[in-house]
């Protein structure tokens, strides 16, 4: 259904947005949100801006676009370790937005925004002539002095990543279908197929590592410009770099059956993007703590290597001990 | 000069942002800010989202579109009674972004940040195949309980509003410039002309009225999208209405000349938007202490007239006593 009547701007707010809003969010009738900070807690501020065209397909599922433009912004609270208190929404329309199309989006960020307890509080609706554009900012909290920041690594500190890398690179090569990757495409399974699209559409913020990042990480960033070249930023403020055996990297059974298929894939898997992953520092002595915590948590990490003083990206070794070399180690915005 | 190596976002960030931040915005090297409330402090956050060919002219000059994007925020903040403490900006940027082109935007942006003391404390920017695209999300703070919400008008309180209203309005015609216009754009003087595109490109944030509105204010809102509709919004929230004559409208001289050329503006100017304006309602015993207040910070205010019970949008009565006809009553977003 294409709306016939012009919605206005309130119109447009009260019947889809206002139902998702927080008490800090005055039921979306002011032109600002009033929040009462947590006591004794600093506050975390992330903004994410999403294209359709560049950061999702526009035909996507719009409560899984409305999902990820806010779980983007919570993996970065995540890695912070920080908690969602509550998030600010800009949507900018293109021309012909549906109600239909509007209604499941919200839908979708509704059921997010109450399963990660963090509520709509304000926003700006506008239309586009350009694609579909979404900008979240989401505002978290941490007690006071324990954010874990990106810049923390320090000599030999155990580097970890949690869950799985490169599901989501390998996802969108599925979704973008280039006849140069029909081998392995032909040969997934449609359970592996599924799950890697599923990977890409949807990140999996890894707040439940908070209590771990906090309790014994120097350094932490989220995973979303592909593992190498995120890898190379946090370790690049701290002056270091670090050799990382490919075997290390933690890989799906989809994401290691497509790599037998075609042994290629490997750069794109470490280099793809969008696996909200947490990548973090964590000193020796407290390395089994970490893990236990992580444990507890119930995310997995594994150990990727160990951070050293030095220049220079760091260095991807296969099972003959040689260093690949990569085209290119991250998502380029430009 | 068009970059031709390619910049990464990381070069870009460091290069026309990073002078920009803030102590909050962690020198923008990390995926997010750190802030401490200000002790006692409630926080007020608001967004807005600009569009090249919808909120400014791609060929405006970059400071001034940086500077409108942090203005119509700090305007919004400024109608709540908050102090700016900081802002996060998006930019989607399209392909054919320049170096030289974003070391203006950062330019202007900066003057604002600091003459405004509202420092850049993180964001993002991305590629799109679209327009230019702008979010900034700015911070505020206020006193405990003395936010001004836009919903408590009533009645019989006095409504005020500052400055002039519908320069921004005209100044936006004389750009488009429509052959229909040109009765009066050629009536005016260079100097008036100056005045109203100026007042289009460079909203002025009443933030000297913070004070004013804390202390005698029931009810704030910004113009932004034109009186006679955001002064509809105010009321409507609070089951009110009124009846304004025209001529307690204030008007520029620049306005009041082209409005003597063609008598048919006067709805541009009600309805137009872009003022930036504060749109208040003060109890009337506490009338003179807000004009007075208002005096010494050096914003005019004047009195539209008087908030009664009732259904309906508010009139506006012209020296007959006739209430006029509008095709409009604000921008409308869609």
């Amino acid at each position: 259904m294409k709306h016939q009547a012009p919605f206005s701007e309130d119109d447009l707010i009260a019947t889809f947005f206002a139902p998702l809003a927080g008490e800090a969010g005055l039921r979306l009738r002011d032109d600002a949100a009033l929040m009462q900070p947590p006591p004794g807690r600093e506050l975390v501020l992330t903004k994410d801006l999403l294209v359709a065209g560049v950061h999702f397909f526009s035909d996507d599922p719009p409560g899984a676009i409305a999902r990820k433009a806010l779980r983007v912004n919570l993996s970065d609270l995540a890695a912070k370790a920080a908690e969602p208190v509550g998030f600010l929404l800009g949507l900018a329309l293109p021309a012909d937005w549906t109600a239909q199309w509007l209604a499941a989006f919200a839908a979708g960020l509704g059921e997010d925004a109450a399963n990660y307890r963090c509520p709509l509080l304000g926003g700006d609706t506008v239309k586009t002539p350009g694609p579909l554009t979404i900008s979240v900012t989401a505002i978290g909290a941490v007690e006071a002095h324990k954010m874990v920041p990106r810049d923390g690594v320090r000599a030999g500190d155990r580097i970890y990543v949690t869950g799985t890398i490169g599901d989501a690179a390998l996802g969108l090569k599925l979704r973008q279908g280039a006849t140069a990757d029909q081998d392995w495409i032909g040969a997934l399974s449609d359970a592996d197929a599924g799950f890697l699209r599923d990977r890409y559409l949807l990140p999996q913020p890894r707040l439940a590592l908070r209590g771990a990042l906090k309790g014994f990480a120097h350094a932490a960033m989220d995973v979303s410009d592909g593992l190498a070249g995120d890898l190379g930023k946090m370790l690049r403020l701290a002056g270091m770099t670090a050799a990382i055996e490919l075997a290390r990297i933690p890989l799906s059974g989809a994401a290691r059956r497509a790599l037998q298929t075609a042994p290629r894939l490997i750069e794109a898997i470490c280099s793809g993007g969008d696996d909200y992953e947490i990548l973090c520092a964590v000193p020796p002595a407290k390395a089994a703590s970490f893990e236990a915590a992580a444990a507890a948590a119930g995310i997995g990490v594994s150990l990727l290597g160990a951070a050293a003083p030095g220049e220079g990206p760091p260095t991807f070794i296969d099972a003959g001990g040689v260093a690949i070399q990569m085209a290119r180690t991250s998502f380029q915005h430009f």
